[in-house]
C-alpha cells in the first residue's frame, strides 16, 4: 500500500466555495475567492517554500495572518503558561489534522491563536473507501474545510499534503513551517483495521513505527528545541491487575528500588506500534535531547467542539462502523436506528474515556507546557472510566428519555482481551495542569444521541457488526466486495 | 534498500568443489559433484517444492538424506527432550543461517540429527561490502559451505535465499520445508549499524519488526504447531537498578499483586527492534496460541564450535570492527596486532557474556523442549557478566602469557549509556534444561587469541576504532568513501 502514500503534491486553486445550506452559527459568512495550500515536490512549492520559511523568521509579516484574531483568545508571550495563554507565534504542526482528533484539534489550536498547519496523507479517507464505508456525518474535504475556517475567522491553517514516511516531504514541510511543537496524530489508528489481514499488520506497524522514527529524525535534524506531543493509547497497558500509573512504576524487588517504563501488555498490532513508538521515543529523548510528551488517550466519544460547530462545513467526522467506531460513537447510532448495543462478550471490558472536548484541551494544555530536553513525560488522557455494561446502561437510560426503545445484545468478542477484570488508571497529570473535563452525564448524551438522530438516514447498519476477527485473521489480503 | 533484498532465486549446480587446501580435520574427504539448492520463484523451484512436501510426509524417503547419520547422535522420538535426544525428524528452519550465530547453529543441529533447512538474504555479507569491512576470517561462500558440509558428514542442509519481508518467498520456503521449529536469527544485528543514519535506523526496524511479523503469520497460517525459537538480546534490559529476571517480573503495588513483562529500557535502534519483536511474539502467542521462545542472548564471544573446526571451508565469521565486531573479540583481535584495546568511557559497563559453543547448546536444548501453546518463554542466554574492564584485565593477562604486550586505552564513549550501575541479570532457566556452559577461563582467551593471532595479517586497524556515534547520527545517508 506504501506505493499509494508517497505521493506528495502542491494544490492551488482560487475557485469560490459553495455556499453553505445549512450554517451552524447565525454570522453570514462570505468565503474567500482565493486560498493557497502549499505542499512539497514542485518547483512552484519549493519557491512558496522559501517564501514561508523569510515569512516565519518576520515577526512583522505574522500580523497579516489573521483578520479577526482580536475576536480569539490572544496567544501571550513565555514559555510555560495556562492552557488559556499560548505563546505569540508559536508554531504548532499537527500531523494527521485530517482525522477525528486531529481536526477538532487543528481547529482549536488556531483559534486559540496558534499557528497551525496540517500534515496529513488523507490515506483515512482511503480507507473508507477501500472498506465501503463513511463517517455518519458528511464530511467536506479539507480543501473545503480550511477555505471555511479561513472565511469564518481569518485564519490561515497551512497544508502539507503528503506521507510522513516520505522523509523527503516531511523534510520540506518542517523546513518550511519551522514548527515550536509538532502534534503527532498520524497514525493508522484502529485495533480491527490492523488485524483484518496480514497486509494491514504490516502495514500499521510500518506507518506507525516508520512514520515516528522520521518525526523523530526531522525534530533532530531541523528543530532541535521543537516539542514533540505524541498520541499514544491507554490500550498499551492492557488490562493489568495492578493500578496503572502514567508512564512509570516505581518497583522494590530483591531490596533494591528503580523506577522504570510501566510494563506494557499491547492487546493487537496497532496498540503494538503504539508501544513501539513510546520506546522509540524514549530513547530519542535520552540519546538526543528530545522534549516530548506520550498522551495515552482513552476511548474518544463526541463529535462537537466550539469549533466544528461553527459551520456545517467544519463538521468532524463519527465513525460507528465494526472497524473504526468507538465504543460510545457507536451505542449511540445503534440507539438512535433501533439497533441493539452490541456488546462484546460479558461486556465487563473496562477502559478510560474522554469527550473529544477534552482531546484538544489536553493537547493544548501540553503545547503549553512543553516537556524539558531529553524528558520523555507520560501522560494518561482520559477523564472516567467505564465498563462496556456500564457504557450500555448509561446509553439506555438516555435513550428512553428520547424516548427510544433501547436493547442490548451480547455478541461474540471478536477481539482476544479479559472481559472481566481489575481496572484502575490514573490520570491526574494533566488535571494538575489545568484540565477541565467534560463529564458523561445525561446531557451530554442527549446531545450525542440528538446527533445521532439527526443523520439516522445516513447510517448503514451493515457496517455496525463486528467484521474483523482477532484469531481468525490470515496471511492473504482481504477483499471487501461490494 | 528493500529492492536489493526482495530477489530470491533457485539454483543448481554440478560443479566439483574446489579442493580444500588446509583441512582442519584429518580425514581425506571427497566432494559431491552434484548438489540442489532450492529456493522459490521460479516453475523448475515449484516443481522441486511438490517434490518436497511430498518427502517431508514420508519417514521412508527420509532416510536418503544422510549416508553418515549412525556417526553422529541418533535422534530419538518424543516431543520433550534432553538436548541429546532430538526428535527423529524434527525440521528445523534456520532463519539467517549464513551469519556468526546462525551458521554455526544450522551446522549443530545438523549434527545433532535435525533435519536443518537455512533461510538467509545472504544481505549481511553486502553490509560487509559496502561498509568496507571484513570478517578476520576467510568465510566461504554459503553454497561451498554447504557442500563442504555434504561431503564431509553426508548431510544435507537445504537452503532458501531470500528475504523474510517477502512473504511471498516466505511462504514457499515454509510450504517446502514444513518445519518444525524456526530459529530465527535473521535480523540486523549490529547497534551501531542501526545509529549509522536514518535510513540504516529505518532499514533495521522495518526489517526486523516485519521479518517476524511475516514469521509469525507463516506459523499461523502453515504451521500452527511449530516452535518459534527468536533470538533477542540481553540489551533489551538496559541497566535497571535492580535485579533483571528472565523476562518477566512480579510486582506488588498498592496493595495487588500481577505478573508482568519485565520494563524494557532499550539503548539503539537495535535494541528496540528487539524489543517491538518480543512485544509482537507476546501478543501472537496469546491471541493465536503460538508457541515461542525468546533467547535473550548476551555478548557472544569465540570462533570455533565441534562443527565449525571440522573444515577450513566450514570457518565461522570473526567481527572485530567498530559496526560489527563484539567487545571480546575485538579486544583479542587488538591484543593480537598490538592494537590498544579500546574500553569505551569509563568501561564500567556489565552485560552478560557467552561462548559461541553455548549458543548452538542452547539453541538445542530450547528445540528440544519446546514452549507450549500459547506458550511466550524467556530465557536469558548467557553464562558470565563482567564488566569491559573485566574483560579488558582477562585479555591483558591471557595475553602476556602468549608474549603479548598488551595495553588499554580509553576512548570517548560512541554510545549513550551509563558507564557505571548495578547489574544482575538472572540466567538460571537454560542451566536448568540442562546447559553445560563453556566458561571464560585462560585457557579460551589463549584459543581466542591464538586465533586472532594466526589472522593478524587480515587485520584491518582502520576498522577498529568507533565509527558511529549515538548522538551524531543524522538524517541524511551516511556514505563510506574508498
Amino acid at each position: 500500500m506504501a506505493h499509494l502514500l508517497s505521493t506528495s503534491y502542491s494544490v492551488k486553486f482560487s475557485s469560490g466555495c459553495k455556499p453553505s445550506t445549512k450554517p451552524l452559527i447565525q454570522d453570514s459568512v462570505v468565503f474567500p475567492k482565493s486560498v493557497t495550500f502549499q505542499t512539497s515536490k514542485t518547483p512552484f512549492t519549493r519557491l512558496l517554500l522559501q517564501a514561508q520559511r523569510s515569512r516565519s523568521n518576520c515577526t512583522v509579516c505574522a500580523t497579516t495572518l489573521s483578520a479577526s484574531r482580536e475576536a480569539s483568545n490572544e496567544p501571550s508571550q513565555g514559555v510555560h503558561q495556562s492552557s488559556s495563554e499560548p505563546s505569540k507565534s508559536k508554531r504548532v504542526m499537527v500531523i494527521g489534522g485530517d482525522g477525528y482528533c486531529g481536526w477538532a484539534t487543528a481547529l482549536h489550536l488556531s483559534k486559540k491563536g496558534y499557528e497551525v498547519a496540517i500534515v496529513d496523507s488523507l490515506v483515512r479517507r482511503l480507507f473508507d473507501q477501500q472498506l465501503g464505508i463513511d463517517s455518519l456525518t458528511p464530511i467536506s474535504s479539507i480543501h473545503d474545510r480550511l477555505r471555511c475556517w479561513k472565511a469564518l475567522t481569518g485564519k490561515s491553517i497551512e497544508l502539507y499534503i503528503g506521507d510522513i514516511c516520505d522523509f523527503e516531504f516531511l523534510t520540506d514541510a518542517f523546513k518550511s513551517f519551522e514548527p515550536e511543537a509538532v502534534v503527532h496524530f498520524g497514525e493508522q489508528r484502529s485495533a480491527p483495521y490492523s488485524m483484518i489481514d496480514r497486509s494491514r499488520a504490516v502495514y500499521t506497524q510500518n506507518n506507525n513505527v516508520i512514520g515516528t522514527l522520521n518525526v523523530l529524525f526531522a525534530i533532530k535534524e531541523f528543530g532541535e528545541q521543537c516539542h514533540l506531543v505524541k498520541l499514544g493509547t491507554m490500550g498499551e497497558y492492557g488490562t493489568p491487575n495492578i493500578d496503572i500509573e502514567e508512564g512509570y512504576i516505581t518497583i522494590t524487588h530483591n531490596g533494591r528500588t528503580d523506577t522504570l517504563p510501566y510494563p506494557k501488555q499491547a492487546s493487537s498490532f496497532y496498540h503494538l506500534s503504539k508501544v513501539h513508538d513510546s520506546n522509540n521515543i524514549a530513547f530519542t529523548c535520552k540519546a538526543w535531547g528530545i522534549r516530548a510528551t506520550d498522551l495515552n488517550q482513552g476511548v474518544v466519544y463526541g463529535v462537537i467542539t466550539d469549533e466544528t460547530e461553527m459551520h456545517e462545513e467544519l463538521i468532524n467526522r463519527l465513525d460507528y462502523d465494526g472497524v473504526f467506531g468507538t465504543a460510545l460513537n457507536r451505542f449511540c447510532v445503534q440507539a438512535a436506528v433501533g439497533h441493539p448495543l452490541t456488546v462484546y462478550g460479558k461486556g465487563g471490558q473496562t477502559r478510560g474515556y474522554l469527550d473529544i472536548r477534552d482531546t484538544v484541551q489536553c493537547v493544548e494544555i501540553a503545547i503549553a507546557n512543553p516537556a524539558q530536553a531529553g524528558e520523555f513525560r507520560v501522560f494518561n488522557q482520559f477523564t472516567e472510566q467505564f465498563s462496556v455494561n456500564e457504557l450500555a446502561a448509561l446509553v439506555t437510560k438516555a435513550g428512553e428519555k428520547l424516548g427510544l426503545d433501547v436493547h442490548t445484545t451480547s455478541v461474540p468478542n471478536p477481539r482476544v482481551e479479559a472481559e472481566e477484570h481489575y481496572y484502575n488508571a490514573k490520570h491526574t497529570k494533566l488535571i494538575e495542569l489545568g484540565l477541565k473535563p467534560h463529564l458523561l452525564s445525561d446531557s451530554l448524551l442527549d446531545s450525542l444521541l440528538n446527533f445521532a438522530v439527526k443523520y439516522e438516514d445516513r447510517v448503514d447498519k451493515k457496517q455496525i457488526m463486528p467484521s474483523v476477527s482477532w484469531r481468525k485473521i490470515g496471511a492473504k489480503p482481504k477483499t471487501v466486495a461490494a
